[in-house]
């Protein structure tokens, strides 16, 4: 691991604190750039940290050059803002145009904006799996039960289905259950799709036996995991519950899962497994 | 067009009184068997129409056999019958353990299973569009309005994806806008992912300009046309028309639509484009 200072841009969620946290660990320094309205200042305990607005970007470049830090890492989800909310200073105006192409497509368009700012910027933008691999999932369950020969082919076939999608820039996850395709993700996110199945089965549309019924989630080619890795959490874990699935597969590595040992726990108590396999 | 008799086996909708009407105006003898709880005696006019419910089978291929009719057509949407519901009368109880193998599949597992069963039966079974090819897309716009140039991308993508979709068994439709992928149907069907659509929509996490955003709807690789066509109908452009689409693409000839005229008009007055576009 470099020794290099290191600023995370920090969204909203457990994984910004989480990486803060296992980049120090291993001895580099960190400084936090905590976006106001996503980020939670007390989650990063004694962290060197700074909050800024969005429309403060200007002051955050010029506070980053004044420490010397060139290492970046973006992490935690942002609530899309709209242009007028942005509020921008005066030395952040200048950057507007950038943005403001990058708005106009869609989220994958918007942060390939972000990196090509930070990067023309003169940046190294950092992914959550370079700096923290332990933030992804490792190979094998994460918890005490594993997929079933039948679960996992289900998961192959999941995995096919991803591959295939992965041309259209769409379908980072899916749910099989009974040898057939359940849901497929595109614009609506992994949680609102795992729920349409939760819905499904509660209006008896469908029928989930024990032991069937599994998620699939991987990045989809091209995708870049500096900026945009798939994850699942605790709430994933509540929602497949709900649903009545039996597990959880995703590509090892290319899923950011946090803290692997803590949502094994979650996933024996749910009666659930969490496996990653091989890409 | 044969002049051989032909029963038509109807469930709910406008289908079945369309494509009786149509195979009686060319001159064929039509048998309506009308499925009790799904379609709708007084829709078929002075047709020769008998109800029956599911568990009289066993009598439907008496009056059949009796008749000397051979031909048959199933068309209609059906509840999915719960097995306890059907009540079999003793001629049908032989015939059951067919489809209690049929059940234990998907719909599409189901619907194989009642072909085979009246073609082990020794009838023959027509699909909608070989006994009224007008019943379905014809090739062009249904309405006044076409597709723009930038549509007919978005079609022609949504077509690719469909079509990559097709060897797992899956995607009847999607919806595209902004050159992405927004939707994509599974279990959900048609009418639910156009809704997700809408409310992804009113939610604010989906902006869908003017003149943007299509549906797309095709039959998958190897689903059986005779029993299981997709189709749309007004209720579809309802939808279509609440999700702020532009408009339809169809597969030319593979996908009912009913009465052309009639549903081009609707389009017309919902100000969308349905267009057949060549397979």
């Amino acid at each position: 691991m470099s020794d290099r200072p290191l600023a995370i841009i920090a969204g909203a969620g457990d994984f910004p604190p989480r990486l803060a946290g296992l980049a120090a660990g291993g001895g580099r320094p960190v400084f936090i750039a905590a976006l106001e309205g996503a980020a939670v200042p007390a989650a990063f305990g004694a962290a060197d940290l700074q909050s800024y607005r969005l429309g403060q970007l200007g002051r955050l470049l010029e506070e980053l050059r004044r420490r010397g830090i060139t290492d970046l890492a973006l992490i935690g989800s942002l609530p899309r803002p709209s242009f007028a909310a942005l509020r921008p200073e005066a030395s952040t105006l200048k950057y507007l145009p950038h943005f403001a192409r990058a708005f106009r497509g869609g989220d994958d368009h918007l942060l390939r904006g972000v990196v090509t700012f930070f990067e023309g910027q003169g940046f190294t933008v950092h992914g959550p799996a370079d700096i923290a691999p332990a933030m992804t999932a490792p190979l094998g369950p994460l918890g005490r039960r594993a997929a079933s020969p039948a679960q996992k082919e289900l998961i192959a076939e999941g995995f096919r289905l991803l591959g295939a999608l992965s041309p259209f820039d769409v379908g980072q996850a899916a749910i099989l259950a009974d040898h057939r395709v359940i849901a497929i993700e595109a614009a609506e996110g992994t949680d609102a799709m795992i729920r349409r199945v939760a819905d499904l089965v509660a209006a008896g549309r469908l029928r989930i036996a024990k032991g069937d019924g599994v998620l699939v989630k991987a990045p989809k080619d091209g995708q870049d995991l500096r900026v945009d890795m798939p994850a699942i959490g605790a709430e994933t874990l509540r929602n497949v519950t709900a649903a009545g699935l039996s597990g959880i597969g995703l590509r090892a590595g290319r899923v950011l899962v946090g803290d692997a040992t803590g949502l094994g726990k979650l996933a024996d108590q749910s009666s659930l497994f969490v496996e990653g396999v091989a890409p």
